[in-house]
């Protein structure tokens, strides 16, 4: 996917949470070499912090290295956050998944098929109502 | 002062930050007219979150316009974090203020001079120790 398309994907999920009444930071990814790792979005409600890590696709699975779950998880626990990855598939709804409900390919990444975004993920509204674990 | 020279004192006040073990997010300020109002800087260890408004100076007051204040303050409140003015003069360390405790020039806005900062500004230290209203 292109850049620009991922982008427009994130301003999507960065308007979904204004609607629903959360202040949201959104981190430039243009930082370079001493740019210490963080989320691509950030949002609290002043009840609920997501540091969340968005992935779209127009095909029918997302990737995710091992260090980009490490470093979610790293800052996310730091600034006192939940880490969610956030998914997207073209004609689809978002879908997030708790960093612990991933499962690892025999290269040591991650991998999320539609298939399971749909059957397993959590929906935009049982994240706001909180309703995850 | 230049922009530049902003951007170098609000890096400045992010690696004070991450030294303190907090976990930072510093905004872009380029997000144009579909940008809603962020503050400078946003910083957590988990325990305590702040929003910054930078401030630096090479003269002796900063100055900051009252929507910017209403800005920092509202985004502040929505987040579930404490709204700081951090002000850096040059040779002089960094001062917070509360947004409560700052004066509202005669034309609305608000001036911080370097005497009154040193006077009755929180240091970097008395921020990170949570010590601070």
């Amino acid at each position: 996917m292109s850049q620009s398309k991922g982008f427009a994907r994130e301003r999507e999920l960065v308007n979904l949470l204004h609607d629903a009444d959360f202040q949201v930071t959104r981190t430039p990814k243009s930082g370079g070499a001493t740019q210490r790792p963080l989320p691509d979005v950030l949002a609290s409600n002043g009840e609920v912090i997501y540091a969340f890590e968005a992935k779209a696709s127009k095909n029918d699975r997302v990737y995710l290295s091992a260090k980009q779950l490490e470093e979610l998880v790293y800052f996310s626990r730091g600034f006192g956050a939940l880490a969610r990855i956030a998914i997207r598939f073209d004609y689809e709804n978002w879908y997030f998944f708790h960093p612990g409900n991933l499962r690892m390919t025999d290269g040591g990444n991650y991998r999320i098929s539609k298939e399971r975004a749909i059957a397993k993920g959590k929906s935009f509204n049982e994240i706001i109502e909180h309703n995850v674990q």
